[in-house]
């Protein structure tokens, strides 16, 4: 598995930002990966910064968008994690991860099971929470465990997918900092946003891969002074180890990835034999009080 | 809180070992901690690196272990986290932590859930499973969530012990090196159990201590050329962010805990609010397949 992680930021247009994504996709394919992630929402800006209902307009396109995409994995050969906005119904959208196969057709979907709501990441105005569980998609490079985002704070979630055979885990993300926050609170944020993720790499002994946003974007109505996206996309093998760390400007990068590490780790550290699931039932709760 | 985390070597016999720990405990006492975390098993070698029913002996004693302890939380006027070979009825034994109050009353005791064995750490010869679940124990200084050892690589223990309200996680630990692995085998071991234990602080919003034994430990049965465990014991915050590292040495070290941090930072990032506990349900599964 060779995988193109693309981070890059937001354009004037939508026509400018799917030509600068479909730019750096034709390089990642001229370089030989054959799996392609793309960044959370990499269609539009970060739109959920705001509440605004005529931002629901920026799905009005979604069927025609499903389209491209499936255009462009294969035109470059490649398996194409996307992340869409899903205009389902009439006042009925989701967060949702496309993937599509090398040669155009829909391999699968997921829609964000865990959707946050704090000061300038409103997404419970916009999404609905998934529907569809934790179901890994079947592709020609293996089998993708794609979650989004708030997701990668839930161990739950993937240890599902784990435990439903996804090879490697895939986190679209969208996260930054607000300026006013200082330099050790900032820190402390993108260094428990890396080391969540590297722990379901090491609790469930596979590769994680994560793709975030980079640069400023700024907040419509002005309460807030923007969201600085911290880039950092990386890959890391299935002891947690880093295989590759992007930094904060616009990368493409593309890393091998050695899937039969799964069961060497895992004959090592073998905690899917020890997990202890006669006493784990009141996971179910919501607290237990 | 004021807690101590004491990692020490193994000494030439049981009465030297437990009076180096006991001068530690002093020390730590008159330096005004509240609470004290001593090692995995740390009132012997680390017996299991192999096989052998005369090991059981190393039980015998438990009863009057568990008098001496008391005693020397009341002498210190310490609460006072142990971890003993506990002897519960002719051939049944449980690696267990016992808490005892800074009165010298047991506040509680917790039978380890999740045992492993892999060549050089024998425990399942030794030990049955716990069968007390995952009851944090409530003591003078706070409600403490005690977990020992290989339950670190369990998010649903660390997940279960901070719904049922435990103020802080800790893990007694005997982790360690076999000499013949790589540089960076080692690196990559060291790294994903600090890793793993700093993402139970991030998911679930508390602090988290481990305190892992130091030192060379011998195979007696030859067959491995011993354990160099890695110490390395340290205390994190809420957000998984160091308050304290070790090194490989032995060390007393006193670190302050901010038990208030815990809700400024479930405010900020509510994962707690957001859990799909009707999505969860296969997690009482083996696997999903």
């Amino acid at each position: 598995m060779k995988v193109a992680l693309i981070q890059h930021s937001v354009k004037n247009s939508k026509d400018e930002t799917l030509s600068k994504t479909v730019s750096m996709i034709k390089e990642a394919s001229l370089k030989g990966a054959n799996l392609v992630v793309l960044q959370e929402l990499h269609q539009s800006s970060y739109f959920c910064i705001v509440e605004d209902p005529k931002n629901f307009d920026l799905a009005n396109d979604f069927e025609e968008d499903l389209k491209f995409w499936a255009s462009i994995a294969k035109e470059f050969g490649v398996v194409l994690v996307t992340s869409l906005f899903e205009k389902r119904a009439a006042g009925l959208y989701h967060n949702s991860a496309f993937v599509f196969e090398k040669d155009g057709s829909l391999a699968g979907k997921y829609r964000k099971m865990h959707i946050p709501d704090d000061p300038g990441f409103y997404e419970k105005f916009y999404f609905t929470p998934g529907d569809l569980g934790y179901e890994p998609i079947d592709t020609s490079v293996g089998r993708l465990g794609v979650l989004i985002c708030w997701d990668q704070w839930f161990p739950e979630a993937a240890r599902l997918m784990a435990m439903r055979g996804a090879e490697v885990l895939i986190y679209p993300t969208a996260i930054g900092w607000f300026e006013d926050d200082s330099k050790d609170e900032k820190d402390r944020q993108k260094s428990s946003w890396i080391d969540i993720q590297r722990s379901h790499a090491i609790a469930n002994g596979l590769p994680v891969i994560s793709v975030n946003r980079v640069g400023k974007e700024h907040d419509p109505s002005k309460l807030l002074d923007g969201i600085l996206f911290w880039g950092n996309s990386f890959v890391c093998g299935p002891q947690g180890e880093f295989l590759h760390e992007c930094g904060m400007d616009e990368e493409l990068a593309i890393i091998k990835i050695d899937k039969k590490r799964t069961e060497e780790v895992r004959r090592m550290w073998p905690f899917f034999r020890d997990r202890r699931v006669d006493s784990y039932k009141d996971i179910l709760k919501i607290y237990i009080d």
